[in-house]
Order: C-alpha cells, then structure tokens, then sequence
C-alpha cells in the first residue's frame, strides 16, 4: 500500500518564523526536501515545497528501482516563505488540499511518513482520516517535533534518563550562560555555545580563556582572556545564539580531540529499533559522513547503544514514534558524551536505511562503507551523473563500489554523493578521482578521506 | 537532619530575563517566596530572596510548632534582579556562598528542598556535595524546571502519554496560532489563548467568534469575528502572548462551563505518590481554592486520578523528580480534560501538605475542607493576627475549624488565608466574618464562596 511521504525539511516549528528566514536559507532547503525521494516506492504520494529538476528524479528513482510513472509528486502553492519550506499554512491551502484529494481518490495510505513530524503533518493526517497512518500524531499534534529536535530539550532528557553529556547547561539568559561558561573555564575547560535547532555545527562557536583551542564542529573559536570579555562577547553574540531571544542557549564543554559519532533507531510502539550507527566528520563544520562508523573501539560502540537505547525509551515514554539519529562524541579517554537527539528523517537516514541497506543490500556495514562527501562542484546534476558513468565511476552492484549522487545541486554547484567502497581508503581514491572529473588536478586532492562531505543533519545552513 | 529550604519562587529560568521583570513582579515574588517557610521545621536552613517580617516568621513557625530559634534564614546580596528572585547570579555569590557554608558547618543535610527546581540549584547542591540529597538533580542541571513547568511542553507530553487535553495545538508563530484557531472557530468553538509560563490565569485570553463568552481563568474575551480580525488580534498581541517572541503559544479549546480541578503527587524514584486532590475558582482570574475538591463526582475524581498517573509516569521516565500538579477542566459531558502541569512547589501544595495534613492533621479531607482565599484587605500582618484572635475566629485545633493567615501581605495590602471548616458552606461562613473584620459590611460579602480567593501557582503577576 503506498505511503504519504511528506519533504518537509525543517518547517516552521523548528525553524522559528518562516517569514524571517533568508533567501539562500530556503533555497537550499528546498533541494535538502527532495532527499526524501530516495524513500519513495510504486505508487506513493510525495509532497515537496518546489518541483525536482527531472533529471534528479529520473536518477533517483532508477536507483532504488522506483517506477517514477507511479509516483504522484504534489507542491502546494508559495506560503508565508515562498516555495522554500512545506510550511503550516501550504499544507492548509485549498487548492493543495483539492489536488492532495484527487491524487488520493481510492487510494489506501498505509503509512503517512514526514521528514520532520510538525504539528502541520499532524493536522494535515488528522484531516484526511490517517492519524492512525502517523504513529506518534497525538506527540507531533502537540509539538513534539521541537520536542525531540531540541538541543536544549535533549539536555534535559538526556540527563534525567542517565545518559552521558558533557558537562554544562541549558541557559534562557545571559547572567546564566556567564556562569555557565566560567564554571568551565575556571576548572580549565573550554565551551561550546549552541544556538537550540542549528545544525551541522554552523549553529555553534567554540570559546576559550586561551588561544590555540581548534574548532572542530563549530565556525570559529573566540577567546576570551577574562569576565568582562564574556560579558562583552555574550552581550554581542546573544541575539545570535539565542535567535533574537527565541530560544535556549547550550552551553557544553568542549574536549579537544574527540570523534563524532552517531547511532539511528526507530522507535515503534513497542521500543527502540537499531537501524544504523557512523561516524561524522567536521573541517570545522559538517563535512563527511562515514557509516558504520570506521575502527570504532567496542567499548564505544558499546557505549553508544546502551545510551541510545535509554534516550529511545526515554522518548518511547513520553509518545514520540518514529527515527531518532543520537549524535555523541568519544572523548580521547573513551568515554562516550552524548551531543544532541534528532527526530526526524536526517541527513545520514537516506545514505544507510536506502543506499545502504537497499541499493548494497542487507548488512552492507559487513563488507563495504558508505562515504557521504558533499563539496563535488559539478555544472549540472545531469552532466555529474553523465561523467561518472563515462569515467565508470558510478555505483555498480556486481562490485558493490563506486559513486552514487545524493542531492541536486546547491545554489553553490556542489553536490553530494556517496562514495561506497570495502574501506575508507577505497573510498578517498574514489573521492580524489570524482572531485578531478571535472577539473585539473587540485591542490586539496591530498586532503585525508572524510575531511570533505556533508551537513548530515541537513543542507539548512550550508550557505545562509 | 536537617534539609536546605529553597524560597525560589519563579526563577529566571522560567520567568525570563530577570532584569527586565517588573517591579511589581519582583516584590511579590519575593512575598511568594516566603510560603516556603510552611515547610521548614527544627534545624532546616532557609534561603529567601528577602528576609520575611518577623511577624510572619513567628506565626508560620508558631503554626507549625516548629522552634523559630533553630532556623537559619540565609539572604544572599542582590542580583541582576534585585532582592525579588533567587536568581542564579544570587546563589552563586561569592559572600553568599560563604555564609552559607558557615550556616552548614557540621551540619548534614538530608534533602535538597527547593520551591522551583531550577538549574542553579542544581548548580548550589553541586558545589556543597548535596547532588545525592536533591533527587532528580541530573534532570534539574539542564533545565528540567522549564520541562515540568511549560505549558507547551505540557501539552507535548500529556498528548504524547495517552492523557485527554483540550483540542488546540502549541504555535511558534503568528500564522499556525492563526490556523489553531480558525480550526476551533471554523468549529463553532471558542478559543483559550495562554502564555507559556504564566499563572493563575493571568497570562490567558478567550478569542471566540461570536460575542456573549464569559471568561473564566483568562483576563478577558476578545470577538474576532473573521479571518482578518484573528490577524489583527494576533498582530497586536503576539509579542505579549509569546512574551516577545521567547515562547510559544498555546491555543486550546475553551469549553464554557468547566470546574478547574488538581491533583498533586510526588514524583519518587519508585513512581508516583498520590498527595491531594483541590478545586481551583476564578472570578475571572484566579480566586479561590478548595481542597479536596466539594463534591466532585466519582467518575471525574477516577480520570483525574488515572491520567495524572500516566502524566507522572512520562515524567518518572525523562527522570524528573519532586511534586507534580496536575491541572484539569471537568468539562460539561463529564470528561476530564488536562490543561498544564506544574513540576514545583505550588501555591496549594503548603494548603494541604502543611496546614491540611499537618496542623489538622491526617487525612483532614475526610472531615473538613480547606477553603483558601486571597483578597482580605488588613492594616498589617499583626493586626490581622491579633483581630483573628480576638474574634475567635483563629483556627482552633480543638473544634478542626477557623481561619490560618498563609502569607505576607501583597503590596495592594491584602492577604491570603485558609478558612478551614466542616465544610464549603462553613469556610463561606468564615470568610465573611473575617472580610468583614477591618470594614463596615461589605457590599461582596453576598458572593458565594469560592469566588474570590488565592492565585494558586504563585502571586507572580497578581498585580504586575
């Protein structure tokens, strides 16, 4: 029976006011939605903000084995933001609604299936008779996709179910975030400062009461030599870092020389599910991605489940169904902090539960990696994959290796893509032969594998 | 052994930038604040924003047959805020922290008791090695307070935990709160719009489309009769309802007609421990409070019971423990409906825990009621002591009856008293005697009980 599958990639809930985002914000948001089409099978209904190129279309579905002649790809009319997000108000709009019927007349959904479970999919569920379509509806009926997409809330949950975080806080003000940021440094400690629902580390800075501290998963380290320069940075930063007073602060130790790692799980009405576990990769913001995570200790892989698993039962309690990606870092003396939850389809879902697990087959993690990489400057998404199949350096299944394409093209000419190979180092020679297609031999080709991929959690502040 | 008291009523964490509260605000918050000393008995150390009126101490202690002269009240300098909140910034002050320690030298603490289980005495129990005697620490240190205290949240969870609630949904801007309430109207239904974090009613409006609803726990009804009236309305209040964009908004059903009625428990490391039940009365804020609640009907006092359990149990699981109040509307039908939890101590929980279970004794709702009331004007809190007094009108253990003074008096010059009798018609009976105490008769004596009473979840905006 066919799915509802909704590209609803970081909607109002989560990202504050849609009429006060920037162009290049939604831009890219738009495209970051289409990834959802590597979810779609015969027969199902796709909602997306903005029509894909054909090109990104026909390559996907021939990919997954999709027959695209029985996909129904329905856009609502521009909202309050244009045509960048599946805002509240398109999903309400009449017009959508009749076209939404009509594409729906006789047809049985078995399963409604959002990239981000906003209240608007709740309702939109609730009026076409499929809450029971949405497992956890009444949780996103209420707002539960801020809920489980929380940096601050995930602090909260995460403490109280006894999982590992770094040291720190959640701070609403800046007298808090000053004491916060001080108890750090004065036991000679670093911070990270995270703005609540960025991603891929553009939403966070390293700060540090000496030089020489690198950022790694953040855009820049501050230093700050004394109190009256935290004051005056925060004083400077705050409306930045909380988004005009709209959210939460997070305040973190900051441990040099960490791994980021990350575990997804399904959680169903009766628990956890694993699905998948990697690794990220920042230089210094969102990079690579590479799954499963490569020579990962036991002991941390351990560590990492075990955690998960009790935020899941944690966010089983409390109603919430559906993915949760839990992001953590291994801190060089092995012990696993856990960074942030996320509840939604993200940014590394499509490159196991679909490319993975469907396009490699069952177990892929046995015999290959699949290396997400995300700055290939190509001049058309079409002329990409024409030259990775003239170069034979497109995926083939009778050697489970080579290139498949993620995501059209960013406003910048990058794409992403997925390097599958039976290691890491496969992977990098197939990365340094895709990233020359196209021009002379580069003067970053000798960069070490995963230091060049994507914002996993998605493309929302690759170029805002 | 002894506990550390925490007078923290409505700290920064949940009322916002401290130093942009009012005065008014901040003056009664440091009264409110005060309500802890009900709890104190021989040996506890008290921390208070502002040291309580001699008066008060005495009678409080002197009521609870606690010996004054072995508490230690401890005050640390003001803070960003002033003396009205305990704000972070206060607990963490250096000369504070000092006297602290002097208060607790050879002392051995037993439990960490705070009124509101903010962050920052999370931070406090830290520092003085009390991590273990505050349970649910872990949740607190990252904001668990605003967890167990929004209104949003609330609705997220009791949704997500199978817990009936109002229809509405939890809107971060102006155009989904636009389409929540166009969806009630569109319904015949009005609408109850609430801030996130107020209390007492004093942070909710009734919109409705048709004219002629009364408001009962909202400051007022607000005719919207279309679509452009509703984006007026919004326009012109949205900064006051998310309180200038910092939080979201719930809109709920509002069902004309209800009893507001609680439950309170104390969330344990095993689970939920049933504490008291109460109705909560609003003329048109709130007024009045009546423990157990009279004569509510065995099916409504089931429901109210069994989803607050469940409410408890979500809350048992993120790992939050301490009181909760649970808050509801007995609606016409017969259902019991959720409207917000409250994860701190409140402005009942002293009604019936202390002057209830206490000073009448266990089980004190099987032979009479605790009628609390707000408004009774008085020339100070000595003088209504000594008229109480002589009128005989001061609680007699002897006969279970008579009126106990709960509070300082609020800067407008009134206090807060229970009137504790057999039963709703007795506690009326008192409160006219005693209103009548300081004037010549009074044209409201003639209103029937329960109209004009306490804000039961602190006095935080009774005259902001």
């Amino acid at each position: 029976m066919p799915r509802l599958i909704i590209g609803n990639l970081f909607t109002d809930e989560t990202a504050g006011d849609p009429r006060l985002l920037p162009a290049a914000y939604l831009q890219n948001a738009a495209l970051g939605a289409q990834m959802v089409l590597w979810f779609a099978k015969d027969s199902d209904v796709v909602l997306l903000p903005a029509m894909p190129e054909d090109a990104v279309l026909d390559y996907i579905t021939g990919m997954t084995g999709t027959d695209r002649s029985t996909l129904r790809v329905v856009v609502p009319p521009p909202g309050v933001s244009g045509t960048g997000l599946l805002t509240a108000d398109r999903l309400a709009n009449k017009s959508f609604r009749d076209e939404l019927a009509a594409a729906l007349d006789g047809v049985t959904v078995e399963n409604v299936f959002p990239m981000t479970p906003d209240a608007s999919v709740a309702t939109l569920a609730t009026d076409l008779g499929l809450e029971a379509a949405l497992p956890g509806h009444a949780f996103f009926s209420q707002g539960g996709s801020v809920f489980v997409n929380s940096k601050a809330i995930f602090r909260t949950v995460a403490a109280g179910a006894g999982v590992p975080i770094p040291a720190g806080g959640v701070c609403t003000n800046q007298t808090d975030a000053h004491l916060a940021i001080s108890r750090l440094f004065d036991q000679g400690l670093p911070a990270m400062l995270k703005r609540d629902f960025s991603s891929g580390g553009f939403g966070n800075e390293v700060v540090s009461s000496v030089p020489g501290i690198e950022p790694v998963g953040a855009g820049r380290t501050v230093v700050l030599p004394d109190s009256a320069a935290i004051e005056a940075y925060l004083q400077e930063r705050w409306d930045w870092l909380s988004v005009g007073g709209r959210y939460a602060v997070v305040v973190e130790r900051y441990v040099q020389g960490s791994r980021a790692i990350f575990a997804e799980f399904q959680i169903t009405d009766r628990g956890p599910v694993f699905l998948e576990q990697g690794a990220l990769y920042f230089a210094p913001v969102a990079d690579a991605q590479v799954i499963p995570a490569p020579d990962l200790p036991r002991s941390a892989l351990t560590q990492l489940i075990a955690s998960t698993v009790r935020l899941c039962e944690a966010l089983h309690a409390v109603g919430y169904r559906g993915p949760i990606s839990a992001d953590a870092i291994l801190v060089p003396d092995g012990q696993v902090l856990f960074t942030e939850y996320n509840g939604r389809i993200t940014g590394s879902t499509h490159a196991h539960a679909v490319i993975g697990n469907e396009i490699v087959g069952p177990n892929f993690g046995e015999s290959v990696v699949v290396a997400e990489y995300i700055h290939w400057k190509v001049p058309s998404f079409q002329a990409a994959v024409q030259r990775l199949t003239e170069s034979s350096l497109a995926y083939d299944p009778a050697t489970k290796s080579g290139v498949v394409l993620t995501k059209a093209p960013s406003p910048d000419g990058t794409v992403r893509y997925c390097a599958i190979a039976e290691n890491l180092v496969g992977a990098a020679q197939l990365k340094d032969k895709v990233e020359s297609l196209f021009t002379e031999a580069r003067p970053d080709s000798a960069i070490p594998a995963g230091l060049s991929g994507p914002d996993r959690h998605g493309p929302q502040e690759e170029e805002a």
